[in-house]
């Protein structure tokens, strides 16, 4: 995925949102004790659930209901993989380093900050070093001036070594696509060799990036989950009708170019029909996934689909879109979908030998003509000597090109620049019936590919609200309750009289029947409310005095009060039906308002 | 995780499950058109999928259930970590590389080879060389000999750099445990600093293994599922009562020095009373994960407990047992249980100088004495010149260890080897009185480790069976249908007269309730039904003419055919309760034999 296109804004609400992912355990800066790493993050209680909630529902929509397979490769991949990728040499940032103070920079934003210059990345280095002393652009570390300092490629890959000393040198992988791509011979296998078929992973990747920054949304560890669908280019075309209506936030290059700044609204349908999306498939997964990102938290008014300009294709990909999120002012690419025709397969196949393609059978085999020699050596050997051979190649070649060639008497071929003759008895032309039972197919590649964390990061974004509760300011999460980390909060009233106890057997209950469960009886209830209302906890249970039947109303006895995040309102829900009604509300069966 | 014990015994089990691994896509060896790295697997479609249900059947059982804590840390971590850990001063193999062919080996395995010592891995690398020398061992490459080679020591973890240049070393992490001990002062934040609470992770791990083998068992990359359960250890106790009458096959250490060779069931309660099991905690845990590891598949006739011996006992772990499971005649460990003690809290807190321990508040604040020294500097000053300083020092470091010592006139202290004395005025010498409202208290750990990926094949390989079903031999895999990939395979009778549409529709049904479904109309039915068994697949659902309502029985309308795995036999189920009824099924809620 290529950076999110980033627009002027404040920080306020990702500063926000990191004072509170800190404090609640949703994600922090790795290995603090010891100053941190920059660029690694870790996912405490709420942010690991979250995400794992997060993944499933990916999977329940992109892998299991579209009856895909999904694999689990590894992370360390041996030289050769990205030899065949392209990515051994190309996957490169452009870097300066100060003279003064060691510190290593990206040339192309140093660039871009200092001149009018868009896409230095694009630059040659020797370009790049003019600009740099041209502009008299200093260290942003230190302020030393950086005119002369070479800039270099640094490729973005973390290096290691297989097995002791370094002749078995490894990789992280970059992304999690190459895993699949590589085991493409195997793959095919299992779906027995029948396209189309979707192939999909979860699982981390790691670039090491010089200037890891904004949080989740640039990291060197992520974690990616990405489909590749296998098709056949000529003949397989989307279910594009389960989508045709859906409505598309579509911000095409064509209005990108003419800067109008704005996404336009029109259906899966109206966008193939106008050409606005180039690719039926791709136009099918941004329909798949408008619906998804929806259901999973995202906010459709702060979100939009982006093509890829011209300049910004990668060589391989003939259309791409992105899907982005506005945080803080900023568009964040969250997926990229593209087209990646049959280039990763091509590269693979060329670089181990192996094959990389489909045989397709015909429904019903076909006779074609296949017209060939079979050259008489004895006649050529003597009348071309040394270049016999190669006059007999030349024969061959010009068969399957132009059979007609061979229908006078004689029939003349180039070797070596040099027109030679020959009768045409003494090539030995035929042309036989040849029956083809099918032919080898390279798949095309249609890839979306999300960024798990940076989902995370806009879904915690897009749910911070706050409003005025009891005459206080309240923040609370408006999570889905599918996704919110926590389903239910337990408390008793107070841990006393037993309403601790029976409290604690409610929390088991609810445990026992798989729902995520917070237990707390520390400090006031109202306390205790704005701590789930900060982690996004969609229900809270309390335990109180008619629970136990000892309170002002009998008939309120074995039932407890359920609280609902959003609205704080409340209705009393018998124990013995408590899992069961909850399960029912995280999966969305029924609402709040259908209760009692 | 140590080596599993090995034992004598053929191959036979783990060569036949292998052929069935990457034929019906369970794992095989990674990046194979390159000629496939040792030690790197990748889990195919069915293997992908069994892992990640057994993933979350952990994370049921010991998570969600327990009410602990997950998070997700990162893979790389920075060299500090390890320096605190031990991993990079001791986390090493013994090696001795091939003068002749390059190969290296492990050299503790060549001695154990060819000589009658035992655990080799203990030697000092001179004594080590000597015996390699003496015994005259030769490179099991190329048969060169290794006499006078140097035996070296090389670290198991993967190395690498963040960011460009090497100033800042990396590593990807061995064990997922230190994710978690690194990042306990936050951690003990979000469980409000009270003890006991449980952190779990399940992710990745790398060990740059000299000699990955066995498929799934050793292997250079692979996933863990840890429990790090941060105890009192003053005050908590487990809540023992829940599993004392679990059975355990226990092979304590006693019993393995006198090979003996079997292990001895007795329960819970038992091993703690006669004291085989010296951790209570470790007890608890043994018990909880025994009904776990039925449940999933484990074949417990093939399992054990062993117990670590004296010598094989990690230096910081007071008892430490393995549950090891028996495949191809061989004991593999699959997790073990550790009592670690403050090992790893007390290591972070002396190498980042943070605080890795909690503050324990006392149920009612303690008053204690504390005796004090205010010396009179304008006293001692001109008494002890350049030494004052230390003299007051060393008055105050009497003061804590012997109060007593002010009771006379004069007191005497130590300083620069030589006696100084002051008057007791002279010292401001007080006994205060201070109350206390807590101590700070460093956690103690227990850690139950689980191997992912030697449960995966654990799970396989004791699900392997085979029998005879209308006359011809069939292999199928008796998982347990929670964790088996496919829930549920859909076949048309064929794929004519509507029966594949309507085949179609009946599997997009169950997709839509969540199911993991296979379509097949490819062949005879009897060959789909044994491509399901061989994945274990629990149940097949045929569409035929009676469904259609075109049979000769019209009251079979709108049924179809669901067939047992294990026992072949067959039930009419009506589509219309299809979902359900195979929900419950998988859930165990009901068994086959209650259907109509």
């Amino acid at each position: 995925m290529s950076e999110g296109n980033s627009t002027a804004g404040g920080n306020t609400e990702g500063r926000r949102l990191a004072e509170l992912a800190k404090r609640r355990g949703f994600f922090f800066q790795s290995s603090g004790a010891y100053g941190g790493v920059a660029g690694f993050y870790t996912y405490g209680p709420q942010g690991a659930t979250l995400k794992t909630n997060l993944e499933e529902a990916w999977r329940d929509r992109f892998v299991t209901r579209e009856g895909h397979m999904e694999i689990d490769a590894p992370d360390v991949m041996p030289e050769a993989v990205f030899e065949a990728s392209g990515h051994l040499d190309t996957f490169d940032d452009m870097i300066v380093e100060c003279p003064a103070c060691d510190a290593t920079h990206r040339a192309d934003h140093l660039i871009e900050d200092a001149t009018d210059i868009e896409e230095a990345e694009s630059m040659a280095n020797e370009a790049a070093m003019e600009v740099i002393a041209d502009h008299e652009v200093g260290c942003p570390s230190c302020g030393e001036p950086l005119a002369d300092e070479p800039v270099d490629n640094f490729n973005l890959m973390f290096g290691t070594n297989i097995g002791p000393g370094d002749a078995a040198p490894g990789y992280l992988r970059p992304e999690t696509a190459q895993g699949i791509f590589v085991e493409f011979p195997q793959l095919a296998e299992y779906a027995r060799n029948q396209l189309p078929f979707g192939v999909a992973q979860v699982g981390k990747a790691y670039r090491n990036e010089i200037s890891p920054r904004k949080s989740l949304v640039r990291v060197r560890e992520f974690t990616q989950a990405e489909l590749e669908h296998f098709v056949d280019p000529e003949t397989d075309e989307p279910p594009l009708e389960r989508v045709a209506d859906v409505e598309l936030p579509l911000y095409a290059a064509a209005a990108q170019q003419r800067e109008e700044g704005t996404a336009v609204e029109m259906t899966v349908q109206e966008a193939v029909n106008e050409g606005v999306i180039e690719s039926e498939w791709v136009a099918f997964y941004l329909g798949l996934a408008a619906g998804w990102y929806d259901r999973v938290g995202v906010d459709m008014d702060r979100f939009r689909y982006r093509q890829h300009l011209p300049g910004e294709l990668s060589h391989y990909a003939s259309d791409c879109w992105d899907a982005e999120s506005e945080v803080d002012g900023d568009w964040v690419e969250v997926t990229g979908f593209a087209y990646r025709g049959d280039y990763d397969l091509t590269n693979h196949a060329a670089h181990s030998g192996e094959d990389y393609d489909i045989f397709k059978q015909y429904d019903e085999p076909v006779t074609v003509e296949r017209p060939t020699v079979d050259p008489d050596m004895s006649e050529l050997g003597p009348t071309f000597g040394g270049e016999a051979e190669a006059v007999a190649e030349a024969l061959a070649d010009l068969a399957g090109r132009n059979p007609d060639a061979f229908e006078g008497n004689t029939v003349t071929v180039e070797v070596d620049g040099g027109e030679r003759t020959v009768p045409v008895e003494q090539t030995g032309f035929a042309v036989e019936e040849v029956t083809e039972a099918g032919e080898r197919v390279t798949p095309h590649v249609v890839e979306p590919s999300f960024g798990v964390g940076r989902l995370v990061y806009t879904v915690l974004a897009h749910a911070y609200e706050t409003d005025v509760v009891d005459g206080e300011e309240r923040t609370y999460l408006s999570l889905p309750s599918a996704l919110a980390p926590t389903t239910v909060g337990v408390f008793p009233l107070m841990d006393r009289d037993g309403l601790g106890d029976r409290a604690r057997e409610v929390a088991t209950q609810l445990r026992e029947a798989g729902l995520a469960v917070t237990y707390d009886d520390s400090g006031a209830i109202g306390r205790r409310y704005r701590r789930q209302d900060e982690v996004g906890t969609p229900f809270c249970v309390t335990v109180d005095y008619d629970t136990l039947g000892e309170g002002d109303s009998p008939d309120l006895a074995g039932t407890v009060t359920v609280r609902e995040r959003d609205t704080t309102s409340q209705r009393r829900v018998a124990v013995e039906e408590l899992s069961e009604t909850l399960q029912s509300l995280r999966r969305g069966d029924i609402g709040f308002g259908d209760l009692g």
